[in-house]
């Protein structure tokens, strides 16, 4: 089962995030794509047919931004030696930053911290490699070493790239003049229109400009970091003081063995479709702030320490006070906001099905909790148009608007009541899959054989 | 399937992380247990049968680090507003921290850093619940709010709580002068012999000292963060400059809206049992700073943007050069090296099977991977003593000891071929049960009716 934000066509190539060589070649290939984003609103164009697509640039627009030789953009790509920074005249040069100096180590501390503060962020998301002939599948010949190139390593594919552009207002109105048309458009209400795999590709490219720009200082130590790794790492800078008051500080501990926070961060989520003990009556929970008579799947953040089992039955448990027996994993889906991956699951109620029984005044996550049957689910679903939600009901759903959104909930839940009636999150939404699983007897059984050997879901990098 | 470090059972009560009449209860209750850790080692005591153990304190033992009325210990938990931040002379008194003044408001900017910096970590675990008589078991009576206890809440649970005690030199002694035979121990190498329900509290508790401690500046803004809803947030301070020569700058963006890095971070891995396309022979590589002839499943961190099933076949053909069809999650194992979740999956190769075939010289990241016969496996199975790994082989797993550790390997390589025999990582690890439910013929339809109400582990909060 493939949900919505998955099934990307890039080949990511990871290991060769670390080898200049290959990045630069990929930077200033003609057949390179940059995804700009504007606070996180890549930069699309809706065609003809209403429907929004990517719009990708070229080198040749953003190399300002950039520097104008590839070959020293990813220089010292490890950043472990204070010698890796390369001169400051050939690594990021926004608009703003004259500070008439060649090389970084001439800057004074202040002038070094913006700097580095202000380098845009710039993200190696893979290759494109399906218009390769069939002939030329194959893995490549050699090794990565500091000769490989985009030649050597990947001579059909098509390089991705994601680019921060918020902070350049010069280029962005570039941008609209070279570009008729295009826009930088919020990616989750465009998400209906958005064919799967450009949304794949976006969400990549949203989630890790978000972990690039919002991470700016070292957790440890407090030092301004810098990014390694094509956008994979970030990393603070020895010889660079915390702060003006305290040259001396000792070395950052991060600069001794691997630790989490240097690479992007993936929050993994449980989602479940909770079931009655029969399994023919499905749990759905609405938060207060949620459009009128929206329902949805429970869900919540898997802790340190426990199992995704142990997970989906803490969070039942505490968001409505039912206690789940058996638990099975469905399907996962990349949720881009900013950097989730959420774990279809369902779980199987031991006790405590009645309306009664449900109890959302524990952890107060919900204001209401309760369970439909196969038939209401399916009226549902057959009757609901695909639901274009606008911007303010997107902020809803988020959270982001607080406890004024829940106005006339009263009234739409009494409503939903009477009329056995609802809303449903999109087919975009993993909990819509498990919902419409579970009401077309689909939701048990994803591998009913074990010797099938047809695929789930399809190989993203097939050679 | 539950695997080692699953299998809590602690009630985690997560809504009542912000409630300070009950987080106070908690701590002062008889019936509190600490565990403390140093450098994060748990104090453990092994018993006569050579049995290790947690070793917990009591609040008598820890009071004086934390502040000696646990009242006022968790005020202002949500830490929105800077006059939630207490007087000093009740929150953490570290005996090397005397600036003689009454009130936070008083002490200068760098007293102030060193203040906050310097708080020991304190994280509530949850409560044990276990001892209740069924009668009792049923879900509070009432919802959170100022006045909820541990009286209220869970009044036959035992609360459990971590605390970080490594720079408190003085603590430590008398510890140790007050409890003969207790001892900071590495989790890791002692896991063989704690039994799974301990095993399982001491990640959680290892885990969350492990954020608390290492993320100790916010990467938004660069001050010093605090500890807010015992141990499961960590905020910045406002009105706190960021460094003593930027006293202006502006709000951090934590302060508005929800930011994860503000929560403590899991890190989802993958680890597969990938199989040839007859499902009869099992993959399995080295990495070169391994222990000689110690063979055990590709796994990988699941990267932003792919689901669970792209990030196998990613890491797959990444470390591997191996291209894989179906596949499916058999089980999870949290993994608290810092804090991991490993989903166990398996994936069945479509090609390139032959040993030939198999290539490492893509990332780099194994020297070497080849299929082995599922009797090659089961006579290893069978014949391996429970495998008590030094501290040093358990730094050569940790990948810590660099090239170095390599010596010997090509020769074991080659007994390994000649004898087809190997070594493999213990019980208590995922890949483990991954490859003997393989051999065993248990890896596939952990749900093979989908209509069994019987659970598939136990579940964690029984009521």
């Amino acid at each position: 089962m493939q949900n919505y934000y998955a099934g990307s066509p890039l080949n990511r190539l990871s290991y060769l995030r670390s080898v200049p060589s290959f990045l630069a070649s990929a930077l200033e290939s003609p057949k390179a794509k940059f995804i700009a984003l504007d606070s996180l609103q890549p930069l699309c164009k809706d065609d003809k047919d209403g429907v929004r697509r990517l719009h990708y640039l070229k080198w040749k627009d953003v190399k300002d931004l950039v520097g104008p030789d590839p070959k020293h953009v990813f220089h010292g790509v490890d950043g472990k030696n204070e010698a890796d920074v390369p001169d400051m005249a050939v690594l990021g040069k926004p608009q703003q930053m004259q500070f008439r100096k060649a090389k970084v180590g001439e800057l004074s501390t202040a002038e070094k911290r913006e700097y580095f503060l202000n380098q845009p962020a710039l993200v190696f998301l893979g290759v494109d490699e399906r218009s390769a002939p069939e002939s030329a599948k194959s893995l490549p010949v050699s090794k990565p070493d500091e000769n490989s190139t985009l030649e050597t390593h990947s001579p059909h594919g098509d390089p991705f790239w994601a680019i921060d552009v918020t902070t350049f207002k010069h280029l962005k109105k570039r941008i609209m003049l070279d570009h008729g048309g295009a826009k930088f458009m919020e990616l989750r209400s465009g998400a209906q229109t958005m064919p799967n795999e450009e949304a794949s590709i976006a969400a990549e490219a949203r989630s890790l400009i978000d972990w690039n720009t919002r991470n700016r200082f070292c957790p440890a130590c407090a030092r301004p970091i810098r990014s390694v790794w094509a956008g994979w790492k970030r990393s603070c800078i020895p010889g660079e003081p915390a702060s003006d008051g305290a040259e001396a500080e000792p070395a950052c501990i991060s600069r001794k063995g691997v630790h989490n926070f240097a690479y992007p961060r993936t929050d993994p989520v449980v989602i479940m479709a909770v079931l009655s003990p029969d399994r023919e009556r499905i749990l759905l929970g609405r938060q207060r702030t949620w459009p009128a008579r929206f329902y949805s799947c429970l869900a919540g953040f898997i802790e340190s320490g426990e199992s995704l089992e142990e997970a989906v039955r803490r969070e039942v448990y505490e968001e409505a006070g039912i206690v789940i027996g058996e638990v099975g994993y469905h399907s996962s889906q990349p949720w881009p906001f900013p950097s989730s991956l959420m774990f279809g699951c369902w779980g199987v109620a031991e006790s405590a099905t009645a309306d009664g029984d449900v109890r959302v005044d524990l952890d107060n996550e919900l204001e209401d909790a309760r369970f439909f049957t196969r038939e209401q689910v399916l009226e549902v679903i057959n009757s609901t148009k695909p639901m274009q939600l606008s911007r303010e009901q997107v902020a809803r759903l988020d959270g982001k608007e607080g406890a004024g959104a829940s106005e006339g909930v009263e009234e739409a839940k009494e409503k939903a009541k009477s009329e056995g009636s609802f809303l449903m999150p999109p087919a975009t939404a993993i909990a819509n899959t498990l919902v419409t699983a579970w009401a077309t007897g689909k939701l048990f059984n994803q591998h009913p054989s074990g010797v099938s050997s047809s695929p789930a879901a399809p190989a993203a990098h097939k050679m």
